[in-house]
Order: C-alpha cells, then sequence, then structure tokens
C-alpha cells in the first residue's frame, strides 16, 4: 500500500538537522510538514535517526501515518522500538494499517504480547487483520515468516479481458506487480502468467491456455536462508509461497532478502571479529560492552592457559630466553593462519561450495599449510642465524614454526567443518575462538619441538 | 534474451556427475543432451563445475548456445576464462549474440584484446554490436559498466494503445519489465509508467498526462557501489542509467546489485581474516597461498618487532619471569580489542552510518575500552593474586592490561577512520594489520607499565 514518492539526490547535513531541531523547539508544525513533504521515506529515517526518540516520536505524530508506516520500517530495530513506546494503540494501529502485510506483522511482532493483540483489534481492514494474524503464527526465519500476503493472482478459467480487469483492481492493493500467479478453483498454485504473454494475447483467449507452468515457489515452513540462496541462484525477482497442499499463500520479494543477505555478511564478519550481538557504532557503550566483552573474556582464559603452558616449560626459559621473546610471533602465526583457513572454509560453507570429504579438504590444507610453513620458516631461519649466529636455535624455531603453521591450519578447517556436521553455525568458529585455541596450541607445540630439537 | 527454463528441486549428487562422466566418456550425446534438457542454467553451472575443463568443454559445445550462454554467466570468472580459451571465436560469438548486452560485455571484456576484437566483428545482430561496442568503453565499476541495453522505453506523445502495441515488441527483447521509462523525442528519461496505470486508462490517453515524473536515476559515471547503496536504501527493482544531458543510456536490475553486495561483504570477510585476493576452497595451493602469504609475512615481521621489544626488556625476565608468561594474553587481547573495534567502524563506514567527527569516535572507544578493561583486569588480578599470591606483580600485570586494551581500541578505531579519510578502503586496515601492529604496541606498552609499578 506503499505510494511513490519523488525524491532528489539527498544529502544528510548536520544544518538540515539543527533546522529541524529549531523547528521541533518553537512547535513550528508547518515548517517540519514542509520540510519532509518532499523527503522519501527512507530519507526521513536517516534523518529520524539524528534525533532522540522524543523527537522523533513528535516527528512521527505530527507527519501522515501514510508516510510514517514506511519510516518506522527504516528504522534500527531498538530505535523503532523506542519511538513504538510512546505511540498509544491506535497511533500504531493506524501505521500498521498502511503496511505491507509482512512489514505490518513484524512490528506487531516487536510489541509485548498484552500491545500485540489490542493493537490487532484497533486494525479496521477486515482482510489485512486476518493476513496479519496468520503471518504471526509463522518462525520469523521461515519463507511464511518473509512473506507478504499483497499478490496478484489470476483463474486459470477466466479470459484475458477478465484477468486484465481483475488484476487492476488486486494491483491498487500491491506495491509491485512482478509476477501474476495463476492458481485454480482451490487455490492451488499452477503456474505465472507473464506480462508480455498478457499483452500479445486474444482478450478471449482463457488463461489456462497462455500462463508458464512449473513456475519456481517455497514453502512456508522453509528456512528463511534457503529461500535466499534460491533466489539468488534463479536470479528471482519474487517468490511464491505455497502450503503443503501447493495452496497459494503469498509471496517473498528480493528486497526483503537482499536485506537478508546483507545481515547474514554482517553478521559472520561481526562474528569472525569476536563481536557476539549485532551492533552498531551507534550502540550504547553497554551495548556494545555485553557484544564484545564475552569474547575478551574468552581470550583472557586462553592467554591464561598459554602462562600455564610456558610455566610447564620455564626449564628452558634459563638456558635459552630468546626462545620466549618468539612466542608472541608463534602466537600470532597460529593465529593468523588459523583466521584464513577457518575464513575460507566458513565462506565456502555459507556458499554451498564444499563437497567431498572432510580428509579431503584436511589433506589439501596441510599441503598449503607446509608450503606457507617452509617459506616462513626460511625467512624466520635466515633472520635469527644473521641476528644471533646460532645454527641450532634458528633451526629449532623455524622447525616450530612449521609444526605450529600446520597445526593451525588443521585446527582452523576441521573446527568450522566439524561444527557445521552438527548443525551449529561454522561462524562461531572464526575469530577469536580459533585465535584463543591456536595460541595455546601453537605455544605447547613450539616449545615441544623446540625441546627436542634443542634437546634440553 | 532470456528464455524461462522450468526447474525442479535440484540437488547435485555424485551419482549425478558420474552418470555425466561417463556419457561424456562413451561420447553418448543423447543422453547428455537429454539429461540436461531437465535442469536450469544455474544448475547446469553447478554441475559443470565439477568437471574438470575438458569435460566442461565438450558439454558446452554440445549444449545449444541458447542455453550455454546463462551457463557460462554462473561459472566462477576464473573457471570460465579456461572454458573460453576452448572454444574458437565463432562459438563465443555464438554465446554472446544470446545473452543480454551487460553480460555479453562481460564475457567479451574477460578474453584477451585482439580475441575481443574478432569476436565483436562475428557478432550478427547490429543493434547488439554496438551496444557491446558502446558499454566496453565503461570503467567495470561504474554505473555504465553494470548497466544493460535492454530495456522498455515510451515516447510521451504515444498513445496508451501506441504504447502498448510498442512495448509489445520491446518485451522480446528484454527478460524482465520491471519498469517502463518515458522519454521525449530527444531521449531524454522524463519519468516511468506504472503497469497500474497503464492498465486503467482509456486507449486513447496520451502517456504524457499518466506516467510518474521524478523517477529515480543515476548516472553513467556514478560508481557502482553508490548504485547499490542507492537502489538499496530505496528497494528499486531496476534503475535507469542517464548521461549529463539525462539521455537514457540502460537500466541496472537488482540481481546484478544482490551479487555485488554479496562479493563486497565476501571481500570484507576475507580481508578482515587476512586473505589479500578473492580465493574460494576449490582455488589451487599456489592461488591459495599468493592470497594468504603476503598477511603472514606481514605477521612474521610483526613477531621479530615484538622480539625487539623484549629483548629491550630482558633486565626484566631475570627478576620476574612471570611477566614473560603473559606476553601472549597481553598479544592476544591486544589484538582482539583492535580487530573488534575496527570491525565495528569498518561496517559503519561500509553502511554509511559514521557521522560526526574522529574525536567523538575516539571518545567513545577510549571509554568502551577503560569499561572492557578494568573488568579484565580484576578478572586477571584475582586469579594472579590468588595463584601466586603477590599483589605488585597481579596490579603491574591488570595496570597494564587495562593500558593495553584503551591503546588497542584506541587504534582499532583511529586506523580504518583515517585510511578512509585518505581514500583508502579501510576494510584492509582491519584483521592481520590491526593485529599485528597492536602486538607490538600491547607487548612495549605492557613491559613500560609493569617496569614503572613494580620499580625495575
Amino acid at each position: 500500500m506503499k505510494k511513490n514518492e519523488k525524491h532528489t539526490k539527498f544529502v544528510l547535513t548536520d544544518e538540515l538537522i539543527s533546522k529541524i531541531l529549531d523547528f521541533i523547539k518553537s512547535s513550528d508544525d508547518n515548517s517540519i510538514l514542509e520540510t519532509f513533504s518532499n523527503y522519501h521515506h527512507a530519507d526521513i529515517a536517516e534523518i529520524i535517526e539524528e534525533l532522540n526518540s522524543e523527537e522523533a516520536t513528535y516527528i512521527i505524530k505530527l507527519l501522515d501515518s501514510e508516510k510514517t508506516s514506511d519510516v518506522l520500517m527504516e528504522l534500527d530495530d531498538d530505535y523503532r522500538e523506542k519511538i513504538l513506546k510512546n505511540l498509544s494503540i491506535k497511533e500504531i494501529a493506524e501505521e500498521v494499517e498502511e503496511l505491507d502485510s509482512d512489514d505490518a506483522t513484524d512490528i506487531i511482532s516487536e510489541l509485548p504480547e498484552e500491545k500485540q493483540k489490542k493493537v490487532i483489534s484497533k486494525i479496521i481492514d477486515a482482510e489485512h487483520k486476518a493476513d496479519i494474524k496468520e503471518l504471526l503464527k509463522y518462525d520469523e526465519d521461515s519463507a511464511g515468516g518473509l512473506m507478504a500476503k499483497e499478490l496478484i493472482k489470476v483463474n486459470e478459467n477466466w479470459t484475458v479481458t477478465r484477468c486484465v480487469k481483475e488484476m487492476r483492481s488486486q494491483a491498487s492493493e500491491v506495491t509491485r506487480v512482478h509476477s501474476v500467479y495463476v492458481i485454480d478453483n482451490d487455490d492451488i498454485l499452477l503456474g505465472r502468467l507473464s506480462l508480455k504473454d498478457l499483452l500479445v494475447a486474444n482478450p478471449k483467449t482463457k488463461i489456462r491456455s497462455i500462463y508458464k507452468k512449473n513456475v519456481d515457489h517455497v514453502y512456508d515452513t522453509d528456512p528463511a536462508d534457503s529461500v535466499a540462496s534460491t533466489m539468488q541462484k534463479y536470479d528471482l525477482g519474487a517468490i511464491p509461497v505455497v502450503n503443503k497442499k501447493k495452496k497459494l499463500l503469498g509471496r517473498i520479494t528480493i528486497d526483503d532478502i537482499v536485506d537478508l543477505i546483507k545481515e547474514e555478511a554482517e553478521e559472520d564478519y561481526q562474528l569472525a571479529a569476536g563481536i557476539l550481538q549485532d551492533v552498531d557504532v551507534d550502540d550504547t557503550i553497554f551495548e556494545l560492552t555485553k557484544a564484545r566483552l564475552p569474547w575478551l573474556i574468552v581470550g583472557l582464559i586462553g592467554g591464561i592457559g598459554a602462562a600455564f603452558v610456558m610455566v610447564g616449560f620455564d626449564e628452558i626459559l634459563i638456558q635459552n630466553e630468546i626462545l620466549f621473546y618468539f612466542t608472541p610471533l608463534i602466537a600470532a602465526m597460529a593465529g593468523n593462519v588459523g583466521v584464513q583457513s577457518s575464513a575460507i572454509i566458513v565462506q565456502g560453507l555459507a556458499n554451498d561450495d564444499i563437497r567431498g570429504s572432510i580428509n579431503n579438504r584436511l589433506f589439501k590444507e596441510t599441503l598449503l599449510s607446509i608450503l606457507n610453513g617452509v617459506i616462513l620458516a626460511i625467512l624466520l631461519f635466515l633472520f635469527i642465524y644473521f641476528w644471533k649466529g646460532d645454527t641450532n636455535i634458528a633451526l629449532a624455531l623455524s622447525v616450530a614454526l612449521v609444526a605450529v603453521v600446520i597445526v593451525a591450519g588443521i585446527i582452523g578447517t576441521f573446527i568450522p567443518l566439524f561444527l557445521n556436521k552438527r548443525g551449529i553455525d561454522p561462524a562461531i568458529a572464526t575469530g577469536p575462538f580459533i585465535t584463543t585455541s591456536n595460541d595455546i596450541f601453537g605455544i605447547l607445540i613450539y616449545f615441544m619441538v623446540a625441546k627436542l630439537i634443542l634437546q634440553i
């Protein structure tokens, strides 16, 4: 039910923000309405996010809910929640009334349970109300949780003329046409009608004889990420959602999938960087701490573990203190190799690129680690030889480095593959987890190999 | 010029691959043709990628180029290059003939220069040939490099009846309609025509009176990532591309942008993991080494730097060897904090979320680091106190940890912001670069603070 809004290239400036703040301070409603009348809802959302939630609520209450409903959808979840708290049940219902069923359901599902029911009861459009109630039943990470009820469907028994007439009335309810789905009398999805074919067909032709069969579709219970990969693989702008009996329930459009793909990529990146919750730069220090501290504590425990390992080798310290100077190097190399190899595996798993056995992957990573390890070891050997002139020490350090690189590569390859087999998101394994375990193993292997070679 | 193909849920199995390999070995062309007739081009690409390039070429030559042209577009760049080497100029021209102008241009631009000209000269469709020549002039990372020439445009002076007739003939050349653009007699973009409005309008109405003005558009020289963020922000399925005079040149569709967004996110993730080139799990060991070794060498140099720092503090070693056991912990914490803070900044920059001064960001990160650092330091203090019973050592280590965490957070925040200001991709700063520099600084600060507190 979105309207098309014109908008010119928008740039958010400090001047604009302070102008709007002045308008709010002086309750100059006309100037606010005039300023915002030129902007697209995505631009308004950018402006709103620079205000505090009281100022934002003032704007939201002032503008038409036809516009603000779309603005609300563009806001960050946390921020939207704050604004919704400031709105009355009736005001929320007005916003929800303007949204497509999928967005409306998203907003309502963010409310506390008792508030949900009250808002739903205030929705005037009976069909919209029923749609939202139906969509609320789905898991938000399923196709059913992503789909909107708004779509264009035509009956196989209609003529082209009737079809165009019915499409006209349905189109007023749908933001973007994308595809026209063909159903039978029981609402079973049969196929889709291309606009091209509709344009060229004789007005009296039955839809039955011109539609395309075997349209791509997903089931309402399919997980969201499999919907995303299907739509991406087959370059689909929209995909219909059906139940087990192939009854047409709704459709998912590519713009929702774009957001999903981006969120997933960002989440993987954050996990790899040791950030546990979805946060962004503008979150509070408390939220950022909650997201960052857990992994740092894991790192701390790992560091204490490494210290214990080193205590166990303290007789080396007395004879060959130089070995101790290189523990940070060994730990860093173990960590870097582990992160590199796990990142490649995690990405391969995310893109469904990994086939064949775990053993094959481990074998390849071992060969790769030997190659990288030997090159690095030669560099380290030459450096220590020219610095200290001690062949034994240089040899011990270099051989230890090769061993550490190999083990780090194997751990980095094995852990994400193993977690994936167990049904755990492998992205959680990359970053600090691999780094920390590789630190400890790396230092342990390093001292063991050095001890062996130097015969201490 | 793509055709719609039906396809059922496709699962790639080892049985299928070995069946196809048998067909190739026995040159059983009929069975190959029959097997592949059921599959979507994206599925065929998945199968092809499991074969070696000779086997793949055999299949590509055998199947109709109407199908194989789309298969080629789905393949990994490196692999496509290998197959194209096996095809004759004429065979490549046949594939190119079937593709939309943007894909055709992509394929041709991957060929060696002399081969490019030969292939273009073999293209039969004159308009297609001219389109490709025009598109080849654009930088591949610009809007012009992304756009396709195929689109549906109507003149403002046409009636609805004429418009529908013209759309019919144009539609046969266009894969997906998306939007209908309205132009004047000089091909200047005026706006767009909604299919809804076209459906409800009187057949004699002029387009001039029903089209929507102020359509979103980008300029041919706009960078690709700004096109991506515009389309994402405004939820656009397609966007028209114009030149400086607003002459309509082509259009970019969301499926190309989805690929771009995914590639960019993957690249950032790989950079953060210390992988310098775009690689995937199935690349050769040599390619993987080229991508991974440079960062490992940086890490090696960093580790040698850290060793030098420790040599400078060797008088501490004699009195307080316990401090040395905690260098890996200090290095790890400095690395982890640096990666966390830089990841948040890099992601914020990528999403255009960062406004305000660098100083404000550094101030916030400092507060955050103090909070995290103090909590971690208390844990470390308690541990060392109960382990060794030495308050001085425990205090020295804990205070040093707070200092290291603060400096690491500041470095992790400052470097990406600084690089971004200088126009360098900040993603390159995360991962090993931050880790390595933080290792050295962390250990230096650690020993300096410990020395001060223990008054060595």
